[in-house]
């Protein structure tokens, strides 16, 4: 468990530091069967996630880690299920939004790709 | 998809339903290899698992489900992964706790068990 949290960890932190900087560098995380669902939207691979990444309506954006679980997603292959909650704060708006981030990620070659990837921000009651 | 979707929606509600009404009846949905990953907490198998969920100090509950989002979590078995945002109603407390839950389920003989399970309750900024 102890290095399924460290690689949770390192992958959480250079997802968001990358995704606020500059979300198109993403993609080297993505293979052609990768899965994003955002806000319910489902959307298949690598291009395409990059894409609706790109393409959303904000230019300033920074993610603040809340919570950060993470588990072995089977007893056969070293995957992993990253389970995230935070913050989100877009442009200049003076509340930001609280988000849950779901990522499976699948090992290839020394690294991880991320498999399933799904986003949903929470309005709360 | 639509399948994956039908069947995270039969799952979600039998899951929630079920543990509003009497959570110790869950057991059959998790096995020995199962974890649960309860507010950072990690338990393994069925037994423990059960043992956390039944020990939790609220009497009367009810899970709202606001979002629910399933995708295949491997291309080469019928797993899958969903992933649940909605609000909790404990005891006589008039405001419902905002919660994020991930699963991954896997097939076995015709239905599907827990391997995975994430909780969190989001406190928000």
């Amino acid at each position: 468990m102890a290095e399924i949290n460290t690689i949770a960890q390192q992958f959480v932190q250079f997802y968001y530091t990358t995704f606020d900087a500059d979300r198109s560098n993403l993609a080297s995380l993505y293979r052609t069967g990768s899965m994003l669902t955002w806000e319910g939207t489902p959307i298949q691979s690598a291009a395409s996630i990059i894409e609706k990444l790109t393409s959303l309506p904000f230019s300033k954006v920074q993610h603040k880690v809340e919570t950060l679980d993470a588990q072995p997603s089977s007893p056969t292959t070293p995957s992993i299920i990253v389970a995230v909650t935070g913050l989100l704060q877009v442009d200049d708006s003076p509340n930001p939004l609280q988000f849950s981030q779901t990522f499976h990620l699948i090992p290839d070659g020394g690294s991880y790709y991320v498999q399933n990837d799904v986003f949903r921000l929470n309005y709360g009651a």
